[in-house]
């Protein structure tokens, strides 16, 4: 029989005092200690940061600030790499807590006033995702700028836009690179705003309900150049959604870059030889010599199907109850490197498009050859002749079967056929004008037609490739613009503290 | 040998006058036929707004116009349910077809003028998802609000805030319940972009490189209620990023409210007995006469889980070339359907939320019980006695120990263990203020202290409630605008579809 | 202050008698009644082997029995459309149970014992999956049949096999096709051993812990046609990895398919041209007159991507506590239509591959005008001349530039090319002796040459291809007579009842 | 105007000259060189065995495999985190053939004969799986082992086992224990499958259609250890199916410790208090000092919500086309690296069950205030009372009610009460005799009725746990002897080697 105080108060609280069994050591510190590289920085930023906060309430003394600064510098100016985190004392706090204590002694220990160890975490993992999330919008921009120069370079490049990669409609290259840019810059939108939201301080949430030491809360998130506190302390420490979204808009602009990769290694198979990627884009076969692949097309799609793990997997880590440490301790390294690595590969694409060559005579000749004219063709036999478009519809497919049957093509078609094939698909008699006829059967002012609002037709084309330009310039400029100011900021706090370890 | 120009000519072009096999009917045209009851409703609207559009333009004449509206609207009274939905005759919008031809014969093909299958049926899509996204935007917000006045009702509930679900800190339910609004808020401002970038208009964009014509592409998308034309002609056609921001935004929703239902689901057991479901959203078991399980959380939790698939999926989905009609195939049905699902779910929480009833009493119990002061009680150690807080912290754990090893609970601690504890882990001399002791060591007074930005204490969680509440009312009602919004533009459109019908 | 008792006894138990909340029914409820029609046969399966278990046991009375039956077959013999299945009474369970009410009073309630709704639903989603997985097995093995059979044709039908969809080396559209079997093949005998798992019996687990009415176990595992029982009570009310790897296995085989599916949308393009689909596989466009697009292909591609969204959704559905409803909830439907919905996917590429055209002259002439030769020539060259193979290959490499350069072919290079590449590149002297050289560029000689196990040679391929069509038809026969098991099985399980009912 | 020709031939074809561009660098051969560590021991053995093939045919000469040898071995002999991988010459082979060429020179260059870079990748990566899949096989089954000994060792340990985290019925720890080892044993089953088809030698593919030169594929697939060889040459090089199935088999066995480990969280909190992590498996906080948190349990549930995005993330890389670089690039190190943390995960989980302290007392004491008997009870109303069973269950759930609201228990429901409840709910007189009544609510007995096949009762759980145990360890023992006979076969051939350089 157990006592009735038994549930609640016979049972051991406080620490273990046994050291962490080995599978945890190499399941679950090793797993976090391969996360230090990632968080260092933002480690060193958040411990300077709070320091000055305990120094500026009067919580530790001049001497305390010094000391524990002072070691903390040291850090500061070791290379991740270098300094000794080790699995064994736990994840990457324990080893820099572990490493002031060595240095010493007590004094270390004033470090953890106010502060649960989860709040310095998320604090560097903040530091890490505004820049990595700021260089990855310049880089969306930077692609959307490079497309929209090349595609106005191309607004006469004709080709025939596919649907189902069959032949559709008489179209330019221009128009089709640049109809890649809109989810670029929308996607860039969409890491403006969640730029915002990262940058924003968890500083002094406490372990979940506020602190009592730290007051202002306001004081730590100047210091760290956070644009603003999140308000909530436990919404502060445990919020997913923010990070959802981040990575949700990093899948998106690689889902979009993933099918420009894709369609153009379609395009630059000897069949289609439609576009050639340019040499240092490509890696040649160590068995076949006549090869020339396009390996950074396989990354940019490799890379895209990754990333959606990467969004699957945190989804599915944080399907769980609230306030878990497994909701974000699986997110400090997976998330920082899923946006680096979205980062690089949008470089790439860029880089890709911005040295494609485009085989334009080639293009030229697909369209010429074929019959994707056929639409503006049953549209002007409506006109014309004043059928319905089923009917007008019907009498073209069967002139382009008739043609292509005969190994004629498109602007072959003549005004016979389309005379017999109307006797005998629909009964009537239609006679066509020839010359309005060729007119309607070319390519090109087929494209000229396209002139309203978004359309194919070159100028069309050069307008919005100017638009969409200035917008992509503006936000790759606002990202610059916001890379320095995190970099300006962090300098300065460096070099309060410098200034308050040298006692000035 | 064939011919040179084999590779283009020989190959027969146009429409194939076989019957569709019967595994195409039942994986590919059952599959989207099973979605017509989706899109109905937005079909007929962009059938309507595509013959006004001809007619404005004077591409068909009064005739046909009124006679094809007049069928439009004969099916606009038709239940989809009733009409002859028949995947035999391919997807939704051939079955339509159908049905004006077998009603008007030829006239029926002026339908076709101008416009693809495909640009219906993404008007459509955005028809019905405007709707679903301003739905589930207020079911949000509406969740938001509801947890808002609860928590503040409950802003002197006082509990044990848990991380690990381990006792962690005193605070109060409503602190709690608050963390969990502004995700909710937050997600709630994405689907209003959302919602703008969902309302606007593909019409005119032709196959995909415009249309020669639809000149005037503003014309529809008024008609429509669309707020502004998506420029670029291809990316009207065949963007994703939209859908994917959409859908990933109704998870991450989903995501917040399943940790709610998870939390509370532990907590209605009867070894927790925090809270209890209130009856409608129990059920019982068949077998055993004692249950009454809180079902709903299980279906909060279980739909959350589902969306995360029907993201990936269409993640997956979308890993495609562009211009590929599986990208957007698979969307219809199940970007609506999941994100109708998603509102429910969220109405579901907020009914569940709105009802609860907290056991206060135990809540009580188990804080009063517990040892969630220690963190305190080492800060008021380590200002009083100026030892460091590790120090501080180990006097504490020792303290913790001891006295619950004695049976004894957080509030029992005295100055004499405390003093033993210091002596034996610090071999330092401790001498604590008895009643200064005793308030901190109570957590109404820990909780009162946590006053500033975004704490426990009862006034700010009673402020921030009241901010929430607000802000979720005026999002909700900016929705609930929009819907009203909707369905006037639907409204005005059909009355000017039956004028035009009668002749006025 | 409350009472110690009050934690677990004051709580009030047993079932609520409120009404089931609106947004309940909604979310909860009718999502489980949309799956009604999934489980209603094995529904009705699990009830006859209840009744006739509980019978056989001698807890009901013959009269009981044979009233519970009889309506149980009126059931049986209403379509599940057709029957009442209504979310405001609950799941299907509840609405079985209403109608048994209805008719019989309080003699129904019989059939509850012993037995949780639960595993009533648990045996039913079992008696459905067994037949979805045999037949999904089924269609798979005759895919692989068929595409044996259409590899057979095709072993002397010459390509270009290819890496990046580079050419690569000289092959046959027979050895291609061949390639997506062996996974077929694997998949199918992983299936096997799922269905063996999935035909195992849950009956008589009770709630978790088995019950003390229903003894034998075994009883109804042979009325309902199981293999075996599954032994755990808790195991068997409650695993979820059967599923996951039933799931999982489906998901693998659409995705052999689908990149069958996307390389052949790729081929059939214009530019390519290499096959045609047969025209009940296309579809045609409503606005583009000499489309023909290769819809089929899409919807493989598609549900590909949407089944890895139903396996995704269920492990983050599972991501669960153990014992929760909510992990199998919502297997219920979507694990079964995802099956069947792979099963149709499956019989759809299936159709594809029996009728597709192979342009065997196009493939020719792509292989002819290429230099997928090159890496043979480079074995040639050091075999020959005793050069190291990267030298040989620097040798060709130079040599294929400069016929390209030069408008040459792969088979046009000549001794006199190789012999300046050499001096160029390498400084050395080859002479090589040009019957040789043609030889070794002829691309039927080249695959001729690749006789070894599982090689390209045409012999070795139709050799393989018996093999394979021969594993394809046993396992397709398995899966018939499994199927013709359990069709009989229930047959006469449905005589037994009839027999019962009518007191014979 | 282009000439006919063009298509295929002024397109230069071969190697490029340049040298990468940097964001190709970064994004593609960093990202492979990576993995180099993964692979480097597997492309030892894959070089080794490829040059004893080359000389065994006598290809290349003593002379030369015996340089080539000599070089491989000082590689063998280096760290791969000393080795010069350098992504700056490409992935991991590239760096390799780097380090032979500069020490042999055109030697060297003998070592490509017959054989691309993807097929050295992949047997490496087979070599690495086939280790890392035996481990994890054995890892899931010595977890196995050990919860069916603990589970042996409570199979007297009475508890309420729960649906929705409501009591439901008695049961005992061990049987709710056990309940997790027949998933773990079928995961393991599915292991032994997967490993038998990942030790299939892919060696002799040659680029994708077999090679000219090595005609015997068996010879190296001997040296190598695989148990047989992958048969058609192109699904050697491109198979995907048997990775999916390996990594979904790894998922499904974590998930089935996941639920395991959020169980135990819920269990160890002070509110249960069922169980206690032993202390290697907590880990203290830095803030809070009475905590002792499950630390263990957070990375258990996080590492399988992180398996399950590299799962989709890996399904989502291979929705590509066929024979395309990006299905396997990705899975280099994204497979390895899975099973590896899957392995350590497992090992974590087997360490916490066999140290995990179980509250017997607590477990009984929640059991014996609860109404888990309600079933028992119903049950032996309807046998000894000749009720329906719902007729029963609306007594019991009345009489429950009834005593709920009195603050009395499940063992405290008496004659009377029921009798009572009996006229209220039912209008019906029973009267049972109070002995068998008592007997009917202990818990105790209830479980000893279990004792059907897989049921609780205390015997049933001990033979099922010996006999799970015994498959556990066979299945355990035989995957050492894998382990053992792999690493033996590698040391065989490292011998070879070494006499071959050596000259014996």
């Amino acid at each position: 029989m157990i006592s009735p105080t038994r549930d609640y108060h016979a049972r051991i609280e406080g620490p273990s005092s046994d050291r962490p069994a080995q599978e945890l050591i190499e399941a679950g510190f090793a797993w976090e200690i391969a996360d230090a590289a990632v968080l260092h920085h933002g480690l060193n930023m958040a411990d300077f940061g709070h320091v000055i906060d305990l120094h500026h309430r009067g919580i530790i003394s001049d001497s305390v600030a010094r000391q524990v600064l002072g070691v903390l510098l040291k850090i500061y100016h070791t290379d991740a790499a270098e300094f000794p985190y080790d699995p064994q004392l736990g994840e990457a706090y324990n080893s820099r807590e572990q490493y002031v204590v060595a240095s010493l002694g007590d004094v270390a220990g004033w470090l953890h006033a106010g502060r649960p160890r989860r709040e310095a975490a998320r604090v560097a993992l903040r530091i890490s995702l505004r820049r990595l999330t700021a260089e990855l919008l310049k880089s969306a921009a930077d692609f959307a700028e490079t497309a929209s120069n090349i595609a106005a370079r191309h607004a006469e490049t004709f080709m025939a836009d596919q649907t189902y990669l069959q032949q559709a409609q008489p179209s330019t290259f221009g128009h089709y690179l640049l109809s890649f840019v809109p989810p670029a810059l929308r996607d860039a939108e969409r890491l403006r705003t969640a730029l915002s939201q990262i940058n924003e301080s968890p500083g002094g949430a406490g372990c979940v309900n506020g602190s009592r030491l730290l007051g202002d809360r306001a004081f730590v998130a100047d210091l760290l150049g956070f644009d603003r506190v999140i308000e909530h302390t436990r919404d502060a420490m445990w919020q997913t959604d923010t990070f959802i979204d981040l990575l949700g808009t990093g899948v998106s602009l690689l889902s979009n870059q993933s099918k420009l990769a894709e369609d153009l290694e379609i395009w630059s198979s000897q069949e289609f030889d439609y576009v050639d990627l340019a040499g240092p884009y490509t890696r040649s076969s160590v068995l076949m010599p006549q090869k020339r692949n396009p390996y950074a097309l396989s990354i940019i799609r490799g890379g895209s199907g990754m990333l959606i793990g990467r969004l699957a997997g945190f989804l599915a880590v944080v399907k769980s109850p609230s306030a878990r440490s497994d909701n974000l301790i699986f997110a400090y390294g997976e998330i920082p490197r899923a946006l680096e690595y979205a980062r690089k590969v949008s470089d790439l694409t860029r880089g890709v498009v911005a040295t494609l060559v485009v085989n334009e005579a080639r293009l030229w000749k697909a369209l010429e050859n074929g019959f994707s004219q056929a639409t503006d063709l049953a549209e002007h036999v409506m006109l014309e002749c004043g059928v319905d478009y089923r009917t007008a519809y019907r009498i073209v497919g069967d002139a382009v079967k008739a043609a292509s049957r005969a190994g004629r093509r498109g602007i072959d078609i003549d005004v016979e056929t389309i005379h017999l094939s109307a006797q005998r698909v629909a009964g009537v008699e239609l006679s066509l004008d020839p010359d309005r006829l060729a007119a309607i059967l070319d390519p090109k002012q087929i494209v000229a037609s396209r002139s309203s609002a978004g359309g194919a037709a070159p100028r069309v084309v050069e307008t919005m490739a100017a638009e969409y330009g200035a917008s992509a310039r503006r936000l790759s400029a606002q990202a610059s613009a916001d890379l320095a100011k995190f970099a300006q900021v962090e300098k300065d706090l460096l070099c309060r503290v410098e200034k308050l370890v040298a006692g000035c």
